[in-house]
């Protein structure tokens, strides 16, 4: 059976270095598996996730009623942890040119408060609901209370009452805590509604149904999904430690940060995991990125999450990787592509670059990978590397499933608390000062 | 006459120290003005570029000739300094559904060696191939043998060829070095070609005909872009620092990388800004990431840069921004946008979001904007301002002429070389024994 291989052979942590900073972490593997019987009770509910069998129910048949409606278009209303995970799957299994699919449904993300954006989006589905096309609107967020996810709501719930006025509620999926304002007031006005697991943090949300949902509608096969995050739970909590990636990855990306890597770089060699790379990069600026420890000491630690997108990055930044400051650790992903290419041979086009006629894409994509992991290599740079078998539903539910794990443990090695973000609330004080005016 | 506005009042640096790193800059500056006289000439080219009347004429020429072929879709094959420039400048003016507008010509880039993003583009090109229409294909690569560039022209090349035997070579256009063996071979068979000044390396050269041929297709105002880029030079040599933001930039970056700021962080508030920083993140990368200084001591100096969009990434990596390391040193682009959508006034809704009934959408994002700013002030974390009276060619050709210049500052204040890259051959020469195999 194909597994997704992961290399830990170029770092420069030594083995009884490794195997010291791992076994701090066996008490917190413990812990883990004793949070997981503890279901929706826990900072780590994320974990019961997968395994919870009313969720994709429940889901499920959300989906198949508002598939009766025949939508032409989803469109997507949430910020952050409301819509990375999602984007996140959906980049990376249905790419960058879904939209231009004729037979498949068309998405788009409205997230931010920025007006030419919005325009561009309200005007396009104003076209679709002006031609009698049906939109689906699928608004997430978890307190009911994010600034732009409302400011979104607001402008298209006005559209949608403005061209279905006799059934716009029809057309709209509310995704919230059970306990929000928004909660209620769309179970008051007939939207469909579906529960955050309270104890899930947003950034942990990606196979609750802030995800589910609207991969479900876009034909994601969610059982793959879960089975895949289901199966890498159990590697990812085993005392083993050499056999658990999670646990390397955390005390690999811990040990460099200790020796000044304070940027840790996710190079994914695949375009279409670039989102991937951005909804880490969320992982672990909220989760370790912090002014305070656990025990309330001011200690403003963090790694600064970076994304590179290979080969078009080492276009870009790879002269800085290669010459700059040895202040980065990389964590290289590669994915074996679904399609094959194959260069016509064409000998005038040997003059320009040698060797590549007749061959495949992928082939060439690869030696471009190994000339780069064997630069890093020669010139001491530290990484590890992690390649998907296939990119399909089963491994993308392994691949986020394991990172939330790693990064669970990162937080632990760093003494701090991978659940909260408290200081976002001193950007949002300053601007309700500013709204209220 | 509107200008763009600079905030340098925000950093950690006293008045004294970023007058005694600016006077450093003197020389540098004078050095400028002189080889600007050189035109071609010397490494610092690119800022005569601008100035050249010949350049803009021998685009308009091509532009003029291919437009009357009808093309439906252009598709730009490039990587790096090849595109990343014509993607900022197309992205801030036209937007992320510029292919949606039905009277618009498409653009597609193709840029690196992804076979499934590859598979992507080539199907639809096939597409409006089959279904008569005609599409025109711009080859840009300096040196004429990047090895994805010349995969994806050969995958191109035998496309146009298959569906256009009798006259393909009027649908491409290849951009190179004078000198170039692809320049010959563009030669003798008939295809147009546009040539990019020697000594204009790929991220200084988005004002050659790299991006002044695709951008004039896509219908962008040239004349206006590079009459932004002249205007802004003058300001960018004044002796006058504490009127230059190309020094006072430099200088107060520099100052905080001495000081432990290892990562600048360009924060742009507008999502349609985005590729500006993937511009932006080369230019730094790939200029002042050095293994050598000038003297060819080993130093490994080097700003890692980031870009961060708002408000998007507040709910991603804010957090660690304002709790994590003070690693970094921030750049905020803001600008104004073209549209302005107003919030209805739905009482329910304030039950979510207070004080937002009935406001514009940019007050809500200025509002927010306003909120992060007090934030990183009152938590001590420094940054500067830049915010852009419009987004048109002309603002977009003054901010990326004045970034330019700040690099070869920095460049200068960090003693590196900021027109070379050195260190990519580690990998390609590793890349070439693999690829022999």
């Amino acid at each position: 059976m194909k597994k997704i291989v992961f290399d830990f052979e170029h770092t420069l942590v030594s083995q009884s270095d490794i195997e010291k900073i791992s076994e701090k972490l066996t008490p917190e593997i413990e812990n883990i598996k004793k949070q997981q019987t503890l279901k929706y009770k826990t900072d780590y509910a994320s974990l019961y996730v997968p395994f919870d069998p009313e969720l994709l129910n429940i889901v499920e048949a959300i989906i198949k009623k508002k598939k009766k409606l025949d939508p032409y278009v989803l469109i997507v209303i949430g910020i952050g942890g409301s819509n990375l995970g999602t984007i996140a799957i959906h980049k990376a299994l249905q790419g960058d040119f879904y939209n231009e699919k004729k037979d498949a449904m068309k998405v788009y993300f409205a997230d931010t408060v920025d007006s030419d954006y919005l325009e561009n989006i309200v005007q396009i589905i104003e076209g679709y609901l002006i031609s009698g096309k049906n939109i689906l609107i699928n608004v997430v967020t978890k307190s009911g209370t994010t600034t732009e996810t409302i400011v979104n709501f607001e402008i298209f719930f006005e559209l949608i009452r403005r061209y279905r006025p006799d059934n716009y509620s029809d057309y709209i999926v509310v995704t919230t805590d059970k306990d929000s304002k928004l909660w209620d007031y769309a179970g008051q006005n007939a939207m469909d509604r579906l529960e955050v697991p309270k104890k899930v943090g947003g950034r942990f949300s990606v196979f609750t149904p802030v995800g589910l949902f609207p991969l479900g509608v876009l034909g994601i096969n969610l059982k793959n999904l879960l089975d895949g995050a289901k199966s890498i739970i159990k590697d990812c909590t085993t005392e083993d430690i050499f056999s658990n990636p999670a646990v390397l990855s955390a005390s690999v990306i811990f040990y460099h940060y200790k020796k000044g890597a304070n940027i840790h770089d996710l190079f994914v060699f695949s375009k279409y995991l670039r989102s991937f790379g951005q909804w880490y990069r969320q992982l672990v600026g909220e989760s370790v990125g912090k002014k305070f420890n656990k025990e309330g000491d001011l200690v403003e630690v963090g790694v600064t999450p970076t994304v590179s997108v290979g080969t078009v990055d080492l276009h870009s930044v790879a002269q800085l990787y290669l010459g700059g400051p040895q202040d980065k650790f990389t964590t290289f992903v590669t994915v074996q592509p679904k399609n094959e290419i194959y260069l016509p041979k064409i000998d005038v086009f040997n003059t320009f670059v040698e060797n590549i006629q007749g061959k495949s894409v992928s082939f060439i994509m690869n030696s471009i990978f190994g000339g780069v992991k064997a630069a890093y290599e020669n010139d001491g740079r530290p990484f590890v590397s992690v390649d998907l078998p296939a990119v399909d539903e089963y491994f993308m539910g392994q691949l986020l499933q394991l990172k939330m794990l790693e990064i669970m443990y990162l937080g632990y090695l760093l003494n701090v608390n991978p659940f909260d973000q408290p200081q976002v609330e001193l950007y949002k004080k300053e601007t309700r000062k500013l709204l209220s005016k």
